[in-house]
């Protein structure tokens, strides 16, 4: 059952000791959207606390600046930014599934699992639709809530960039930062911060970049000894697949990460008009037409070389 | 005088045999202001023109697609997001010094060289200001001019990344986008695409980033030899200036450029409160508070040198 935002908005009026969940492997929208709704609701003198299933990357630790757990028992739970149960992550599945009353979403690929669910497909983060939402509830927002919602629309569009950024998404960036949102400090340790050791990763991965396809294919490499050397981690790194793509004249950029046991995952990055999700759907996988990803076992030089078939035909 | 866009639509109504005058080294800010209000202008029925110092980069050339140069004996010149005469460039300079009508800028250290100036210091570009005089002028927006002024707002933010984006500058790129600006292929353009050069020359330059004061300072040096050796240029790779700051913990990244006979050039750029201008003072240099400039003759390590001096005292 898909509902509207105003209609959220007059469900959680009459609940309370309320749970929030975020996605496994938090980003800025699931916890920008949880964290804005959390504090909206606080402000109505609700007991609401979020949980996460992952541990949370530091630099998100603002969004919950000057809160707290609060005890309760829980009455209500929803979720944020999940499309499926499989992405709350292992823990919180077991703890969870089947029984969260109300979803916010915005992944067309959402399969309703919550009993009520306020989907909005062409929402270009899930921290849109909350707008909206506390907007209905009649709460003010003060600089920390438009902070959280900020964040979650700018980390979701890469800082406006990305195709999913509608004229209602400036819209909505605008109204944040009348209303104070930090975007200054939000942009420079979203946007503007790398550590050494992904700069290092970065280095190590442009020196092994290689051309195929009158150079319209480039096909990056990062190994697990790469990882190591650098001290990073696959999970840390992933704006790093977007690197090959970007490099004029190239039309489908792949960036093969070696895993565990002999087995690769490639993200597979594409300018229109080739269709990432049909390339990776030849190796079992899949994802959106300009970003998908698949696996495979056996030698880096075999899953090359098909690569560089696959990728020959759809360009030709 | 300081007169505001208002004015600028009504003094435009009455004139004719328009030429408008761009800054050197052109960016999308001057192109788009340029093109869009050609654009506006020559929907009245009006003769307009648009001149540039320097060629203009090939990526910018859908600003005027479709669009010829008009013949006519110009009556009315004017210039748009240049602060002096000095930044016409020698030719245009040399040309039209002292006969400049009107100038529409955002730069705060505008001098006020034109007749007539409509500055707003605290617009994230001159699109903005455009932006207003078209809908002061009662043109009609269409989609190639809501390309226009969406280019020369989100070059000059970085995307709306940078300090200078205010609740005003989403509002506008909001309206663009709703106009049909085709904002997917601009930030393609602008800000996803690197050739081959560029990508190499960054990771040649991060083989060499050294790092002082406890990692607060990073210092990256690229050589003229390094520039051959990738096929770029200082000009082009301008954007590279900014990867030493990203460093996490860096408070101060400074990018040091060979120049011709022994001299170099460093880019200076801070995180707040560092004054990166008050660092380039001390080598007879200035800019703004996070991003400044200076000019040295000598070796490199004397430059050096001085450099860790000078930031270390500034970050004790």
């Amino acid at each position: 059952m898909n509902i509207t935002p105003k209609q959220v908005a007059e469900i959680l009026a009459q609940k309370d000791n309320i749970t929030i969940l975020t996605h496994f492997h938090p980003d800025g929208d699931t916890l920008g959207s949880a964290l804005a709704l959390l504090r909206a609701l606080r402000k109505m003198g609700k007991k609401v606390n979020f949980l996460n299933n992952d541990p949370v990357h530091p630099k998100y630790a603002y969004l919950w600046e000057g809160l707290k757990k609060q005890s309760f028992k829980e009455e209500f739970v929803m979720a944020v930014d999940i499309a499926t149960e499989e992405l709350l992550g292992d823990e919180l599945k077991q703890q969870y599934a089947g029984k969260i009353e109300l979803a916010i979403d915005h992944h067309p690929s959402n399969d309703f699992f919550a009993k009520k669910t306020c989907l909005e497909g062409d929402s270009a983060a899930a921290a849109e639709i909350v707008y909206y939402v506390i907007k209905y509830l009649g709460v003010e927002f003060d600089e920390k809530m438009a902070s959280c919602i900020y964040t979650g629309i700018s980390t979701d569009t890469g800082c406006f960039r990305f195709r999913n950024t509608t004229a209602r998404t400036f819209y909505i960036a605008g109204v944040m930062k009348d209303l104070g949102a930090d975007t200054e400090s939000i942009n420079e340790v979203m946007f503007e911060t790398k550590t050494r050791g992904e700069l290092e990763l970065e280095r190590k991965m442009l020196e092994n970049m290689e051309y195929y396809v009158h150079n319209r294919l480039a096909i990056a490499v990062i190994t697990r000894e790469m990882y190591r050397q650098t001290g990073t981690s696959e999970d840390e790194c992933e704006y790093i697949s977007s690197i090959p793509r970007q490099v004029e004249g190239v039309a489908v950029g792949i960036t093969i990460k070696e895993r565990k046991n002999g087995t690769w995952k490639a993200s597979v990055r594409t300018k229109p008009p080739i269709d990432a999700a049909k390339i990776c759907k030849q190796f079992g996988g899949g994802g959106h037409v300009n970003a998908a990803g698949c696996r495979f076992e056996g030698t880096l030089a075999q899953f090359k070389e098909k690569f560089v078939a696959v990728v020959t035909q759809e360009l030709s």
